[in-house]
């Protein structure tokens, strides 16, 4: 496929047509296509199945990036979490009762994690943080939180950069906390993943109002030895929640929360992305001590009772118990990060490999990185790969899968290390280099 | 069927169960059981269709309630949208890529909108809100909202209870803002439906920190002459944003918001519920200039991006206009407002009929109304009907349904005169009397 001919791709044309109408484009930062490849990103898809996307002009694709924003563990379209969507359509999603899966999915969640004693629900990431936000800060009576990581887009994480840029370290250069009430400045404290004097010293000058210690417990790196615990032991002194958010990491190391493997339980924790295999779902879990705070305040939205959330993910939960899926994914991880390395040896190109297994990253150790990162997914993209610096696994990819792509990122790094050598890497490029932050489009 | 062997149904096993792991028993106040019916309402559906619903125990119920929280105008399960959501779960609902209904959905919703010119999308109706806020608060570069109705969870809305009960006469008694953090005392300010000089003292006090003012169009009641035309006044005169909350009131009197029949456009204007038939769907649409500050903050969710909500709000909202819903859904609803009338004054019962005929609603005007409401309830379950003291009209509710509901209603209006006439209402009760706010569960 040459990669001119995406420039006149129907999704080229729809998402012009988008970003008119949609402000930046799309409704999530890592899915505008100046985030991949300005201009020749396909944008959208007809149809996925697998590790397989096929864009709107029937293109297929093989899915090497996050595979739907990290939600697709099982794979595109698995045939069990489909029937259960299909059966709660099938039931009608609303009613005036109950949907008897909720009851469910907790038995499920409680079983998995049996420090846990109560469950609560949302249908985005988003939207399940500020739910335990709340209750974290209703059962300690307390305001402000101390963050490491990201958390989404919603007012009490926003607020860190009221006063400063401390969000830059743990999400994205350039976010201005515009919209986000001054009121809030002060209440939300950041820092570093592993850095517990950091920590200690939030709690020195802010212990007696700190609700809650909200981080992901692990991501782009495992925990240093002692540092989950000492957070823990530091959350405990200080009458501080817990709060893990698992959205991203959960059922990537266990069927569960990757706590599960690290020996130290939260009070809360969330999950979101990959608790449905695609769709929209998200829980918290936590200690009744502290979910029972939830009585004393008001939380309550319509679609957090809707059924093919707490349908498919049960659905996607026992399949992943049955499967032992954790070992899938970190193997297939693993290789994927070898095969980066390996190919990027042979190149003689400097690369960084990050992340746990299943969510494997990668970046050149280039001043001009970012057209680097450019030109490999403009050349994946014409062998038939969707790629990016980062990799998350799941069930579908398969060893043929895994051994054409590494193929390809071969070829792709000698030609990249070619253009590095001789200096014409932006050349190269068939459009502008993507995007690596928040930015306003143009 | 006896009403007494509800008690020992499966659904009260399961509620009893969810209660002890879920707080609050459901994830929505107005989906606990008691709301409606202690001990003895099902709580839980294996499935529905038109309005019709089936209870876990094989007990079918005609459901003349809101129907879904008011979610559901073309009647449960509709085979269209049904249609459409096979296909996004099949086309699988989270990719890498974007869902290329979002594009269609955003040009559907403006063209029913000629005043508007952008989209954006959330999954729930709290979730819309709290980014209409962040838009409205980032365009004008003021942290304070005036506020009338009922908008949902989120701290920017609650925070109304900091400094006093503002929230009682628009929402539900007992709301303590628990959790919402002090900071946002005095960000905003409530006004009473209709009562233009409140809001007027709002701007006088705070005018120059309004970034919006926030309401619901009309619902309880149709809009006093005037009533929006000087609110928009006042806020264009105030440079604040005019966002009208249509999760509920949308849908209902044309297709699209309640305000293309009132004359008066507002700068944003957010939908939920009746978008997209009981799919989790959300949808905020504005005005260029306003819009475009989300280009200016960081609004981004992954779960804003999947399939099933943007696909069956595109069939839901074809459909609606196909069959101009709105002429039906008042027809049913003025016929159900007139049935009520006319049975409480046979039965002698005095009532108080209120809201626009889709979004119907009666009160008993007597001291013990909770006690009243519960029997009618009850009575009214007994006789195979999911019923309350609203009544939100569906494409679904026949002919034969509405008579047989009338029918159900005069017996039980007369059977409650005889109770109220003998002073035993409470002694037939077969269960504790109803909650009409927010309240701990025990």
């Amino acid at each position: 496929m040459g990669i001119e001919e995406l420039r006149e791709g129907t999704g080229q044309r729809l998402y012009a047509r988008a970003k008119t109408m949609l402000v930046g484009g799309a409704q999530l930062l890592g899915k505008r296509a100046e985030m991949y490849l300005p201009d020749l990103w396909p944008s959208y898809y007809a149809r996925a199945s697998g590790c397989e996307v096929w864009d709107l002009d029937g293109r297929r694709y093989l899915d090497f990036t996050m595979v739907g924003i990290g939600t697709s563990v099982l794979g595109y379209a698995d045939p069990d979490v489909e029937r259960a969507a299909i059966a709660a359509v099938q039931a009608a999603p609303m009613n005036t009762l109950n949907a008897p899966e909720e009851v469910a999915l907790a038995e499920l969640l409680l079983e998995l994690h049996p420090w846990a004693e109560m469950v609560g629900y949302a249908r985005t990431g988003g939207e399940i943080m500020a739910k335990a936000i709340r209750i974290a800060r209703a059962a300690t009576g307390r305001d402000e939180v101390a963050i490491s990581g990201y958390h989404g887009w919603h007012d009490w994480y926003l607020s860190v950069n009221l006063t400063g840029d401390g969000l830059t370290q743990h999400l994205l250069p350039g976010l201005a906390p515009t919209g986000v009430p001054k009121g809030l400045a002060r209440t939300a404290h950041p820092f570093a993943y592993g850095d517990l004097e950091a920590l200690r010293r939030i709690v020195v000058e802010r212990g007696d109002r700190l609700a809650a210690i909200v981080m992901e417990p692990v991501r782009q790196s495992g925990a240093p030895p002692g540092f989950l615990e000492g957070v823990k032991a530091i959350a405990e002194r200080n009458g501080s929640v817990l709060l893990f958010d698992e959205i991203t990491s959960g059922f990537r190391l266990a069927t569960g929360g990757a706590h599960l493997t690290l020996g130290v339980q939260p009070d809360l924790c969330t999950f979101g992305k990959t608790i449905s295999n695609g769709f929209a779902m998200a829980a918290v879990i936590g200690r009744r001590a502290v979910m029972e705070a939830a009585q004393q305040t008001f939380i309550s939205s319509a679609f957090f009772t809707e059924r093919v959330g707490p349908a498919t993910a049960v659905a996607t939960i026992e399949k992943h118990r049955r499967l032992k899926a954790e070992a899938a994914l970190i193997a297939t991880g693993r290789r994927i990060q070898e095969g980066w390395k390996r190919a990027a040896e042979r190149a003689g190109l400097p690369i960084v490999v990050s992340g746990i297994p299943p969510l494997a990253g990668f970046s050149f150790d280039d001043a001009d990185a970012a057209a680097l990162t450019t030109l490999f997914i403009q050349e994946l993209l014409e062998r038939g790969f969707l790629a990016s610096d980062r990799f998350y696994a799941t069930l579908r990819h398969e060893d043929a899968h895994v051994e054409a792509y590494l193929e390809a990122v071969e070829s792709a790094f000698a030609l990249i290390a070619d253009a590095r050598a001789k200096g014409d890497v932006r050349k190269r490029l068939a459009g502008p280099v993507k995007h690596t932050g928040f930015a306003r489009l143009a």
